[in-house]
């Protein structure tokens, strides 16, 4: 085979239209913005937004994409589908929906199955082509790039494989840049899907189109979504579909970063740099985190367990050569061999970290450990450092004994209470000695809020205004919830994650305890500690006493 | 190629043994004994059962298995190595503990490897092929049945086939009756089991073991697990190794209901009868709940997901012809289609819902009207039906006037405060009116709890308890917070969904509201509604009170 490089090959990712099909994933404009920015980080060449025209949310992304979201590598596609049978391409408003997206580059889902174009389209086999030519040709002749996507391929050419190549031809010759070979149902085996990738170069060579560029877009329904993308890549297709974390409808789409680090790692394919490929398990439980579906500890690569090893036996083997027992380097994709003996992954990932944020540690061996040690034992109880980088920061402070203080909590409370009238009523009261001060510094604040995390919020918010007015400038805009043991129900151990803007600065804390107020409250009040620190608020230094 | 039969192919397991080695997997002989029969009703070929004499857990599961295991196709497997290098097979106290119990096949693991020969094992290739051939051929000597493990075999035959070939040959010699291909670090793709199997296979001709029974035993590292068994059987193997759910170390083993239902249902190969297929889905949750690891809904074939539409633009061409819309009849397996009621939701999916809950409304084109505009009025305001079904019971119910009803809420209070003296309390009270009775038939409670959700869970439960002690039966498993609109912080709109279990039901319910309490109550009550409902016991019927 030959191996494309990334002028020559595309990374197309669906997360943001295909992934939010899966059950419970519902993603707000915000939050695609967020995932598209780690898309372009992790090096995709295509960020596919969603279906403008057809749902609202993504009519908005789209709007505040041009303005919000500079990518550095990725182009940006949005998804429709061919014009209406019976109807005038330049009148059908979904396409016009599409070219007033502004992408530079649409993908049309068109039908394939002549099957589907009777059942489920109830128009005829000649309609379809009409609708798939003029809709290619107009988007084309209006500068786009346009590709398609062939839904139900598959299935289509194992049934009817003359119309199905038809719908292709039809694709090419009006201008289309792609023809992505679509498993919909996700029933199709790898051999299967090199036999029928052969049958149809081979179509399309007896119909003129043989040079036509092929992609592929497939479902996990055999549990072969990165096999079959594999096989269709060794087949000669050049652009891959695929969803970070597998996310998808039903069983998930191809798992995009384990198809990038096959591809790359194991085949040889030069996507994308080094560098971007290490940033793989950031950027994968960074999304998790945004769509709030936490990366399978069993994903290939970045999967917290990926390079975990049961140590026992081998362990002494294994330190002295791991690479007997690791199919590939973990630092490659950004993870680390874990176990239990060895706290030196820790150390090298902290040290890393803290080279992100500033500080130089490697010559302060000691620290490091410390530091290994605390982080281990934190995220033992329920703390996680991959998100909440201002916590982490706060964590590395304490050891370095440069904390700074603002306030000592002395006391809070947080009601909620449904009186008989039916009205919801909900108040916290927050006691602070401002630090540095004596009794008369004690600061006692009561505030109603929308439930209790905000009155707790702007209770505190109010107790600190009057010593340090800045905490006015900063803003709580997000707020996570996560039940870690989901063994026990409502009494279990709470991860809430917060993330706060303002003075220049957005970062993200964490609080863990078996209450969500509690958890909720940790993060706040290291926001406002973290947020006045950063934007160089002077504080009392107090080391060791958060 | 050839199609096996069962007869002729095995279907191997390994969840009890290879699979326990996942991280947070750990098991009981009770548990082991329980995950046996499900594998036994699955019409797997061998069961391997774990490490006589190595684990002290393996060696009782033996000792127990003897009494109190009635398989009724399954074989029992024990896992051990080849003797100790240097020492005579017949003083091993290992493989003396692999004959002790009394397992009538045994499968041994041999080094394939030389680098792991050398440097794992330390000792010289020449002793490792003796430790094979004395191994093997004292357990045959003994009228066991031998399979060889080859561990690592295709990094060692990729690095020294010569060697790696003279293991196999070394146990095929000795009698073992199946060589297993163990791809153990996990890092090859399917085309190279393709090769490799292929050019292993010349070299045992050449070496005059053509016609040695070949096996493949195979991890997920490349996400390709699945699709490496199945290249290994297209190349002639008939014999393959996994876990249930995929268990297993780092990113676990090869799924072996997903496998089994490829190759079966995919393939054409007879391996298990259709009805024993059809158990697939139950057995896959039963044996996540011994494992107390839950399947994931986007599981192949056996997942809650696999065969869930987000109903839409296609939901009236489901109806129609389901068949083109799913790549295999999900009864085969015993799953059902389902389709997710999400904000897309027209009639025709309310329509598909309702018959898989029960009820049939083709023909009450109004009452469809109603529920339409109702779901979609109420996820405008953040509510979710596509994980919520439960939620989505009551709410027909409620629009046929047949929601029950068991209590209604009078009010209640939760709080929560942390003292001067640091230690946090919280507290709830709630206070009911029994239905159907008076001002008697109040009841308030009070119970303190981890967190607000908690002791409102708990007080709720005691203030029902005495009207209905089957409360006690049901338990909140999972709790899951999503806030909504994550422009506003900690006073945006919060979901929140509990999956709760108990009296043979499990199901889901959701809550919505500003505040995360308020939103949490109102999941919590409808669960206690609903379950208590769907278990038949007696409430009042107060339609549109809801």
């Amino acid at each position: 085979m030959t191996i494309p490089t990334i002028e020559a090959f595309h990374l197309y990712d669906t997360t943001l239209r295909d992934g939010s099909q899966q059950e419970g994933l519902t993603l707000s404009v915000t939050d695609k913005l967020a995932v598209a920015r780690h898309l372009d980080d992790l090096g995709v060449t295509y960020i596919e937004g969603g279906w403008p025209g057809a749902v609202p949310r993504d009519t908005e992304f789209f709007v505040r994409a041009a303005t919000e979201l500079e990518l550095s590598t990725a182009r940006l596609a949005a998804f429709g589908a061919t014009r209406k049978a019976g109807v005038d391409v330049a009148e059908d408003p979904q396409v016009r929906a599409l070219v007033d997206s502004g992408a530079p580059t649409i993908t049309l889902v068109a039908k394939s199955d002549l099957r589907h174009v009777t059942g489920a389209l109830r128009t005829t086999a000649e309609e379809n082509l009409a609708m798939v030519r003029d809709t290619v040709a107009h988007l084309v002749g209006l500068g786009r790039e346009v590709f398609v996507d062939a839904e139900h391929f598959f299935d289509g050419f194992l049934h009817d494989p003359d119309y199905t190549t038809s719908v292709l031809v039809a694709a090419h010759e009006a201008g289309a840049a792609v023809l992505v070979l679509c498993d919909t149902n996700g029933g199709m085996l790898p051999h299967q899907v090199t036999e029928i990738i052969e049958d149809l170069r081979s179509r399309l060579e007896a119909a003129g189109a043989g040079e036509a560029r092929l992609g592929a877009h497939t479902h996990n329904d055999t549990g072969c979504a990165v096999a079959n993308a594999i096989s269709a890549v060794r087949a000669g297709i050049t652009h891959v579909q695929g969803c970070v974390n597998g996310y998808g409808e039903r069983t998930g789409n191809a798992d995009l970063i384990t198809l990038l680090a096959d591809l790359q790692l194991k085949m040889g394919m030069d996507l994308v740099p080094e560098k971007t490929l290490a940033e793989a398990t950031r950027i994968s439980h960074a999304i998790g985190e945004i769509v709030n579906m936490p990366v399978s500890p069993r994903a290939p690569y970045v999967g917290a367990s990926a390079f975990a090893h049961k140590a026992g036996l081998h362990a002494s083997a294994i330190r002295v050569d791991p690479d007997l027992y690791q199919h590939t380097d973990p630092r490659a994709v950004g993870n680390d061999m874990r176990m239990i003996i060895s706290d030196m992954a820790g150390r090298a990932s902290i040290e890393l970290k803290g080279r992100e944020l500033g500080f130089e540690l490697a010559d302060e061996p000691e620290l490091l450990s410390r530091l290994a040690r605390t982080v281990k034992q934190r995220e033992a109880e329920g703390y996680s450092y991959e998100a909440a980088d201002a916590s982490f920061e706060l964590l590395l402070l304490d050891e370095l004994g440069r904390v700074p203080s603002y306030s000592s909590v002395e006391s809070w409370r947080a009601t909620s209470q449904l009186g008989r009238d039916g009205t919801l009523e909900t108040e916290a009261t927050v006691k602070l000695r401002a630090d540095g001060g004596g009794e008369r510094e004690r600061r006692v604040a009561i505030a109603e809020g929308n439930g209790p995390v905000n009155a707790l919020d702007l209770a505190l918010r109010e107790a600190l205004r009057e010593r340090h007015p800045e905490v006015d400038e900063f803003e709580l805009r997000d707020f996570k919830v996560r039940i870690l043991d989901s063994q026990h129900g409502t009494d279990a151990t709470t991860r809430v994650l917060v993330r706060t803007s303002g003075r220049g600065l957005e970062f993200q804390t964490v609080g863990v305890g078996p209450n969500v107020i509690e958890a909720s409250w940790e993060a706040v009040f290291d926001a406002y500690t973290y947020g006045l620190y950063k934007s160089g608020v002077p504080g009392v230094s107090h080391a060791g006493e958060r």
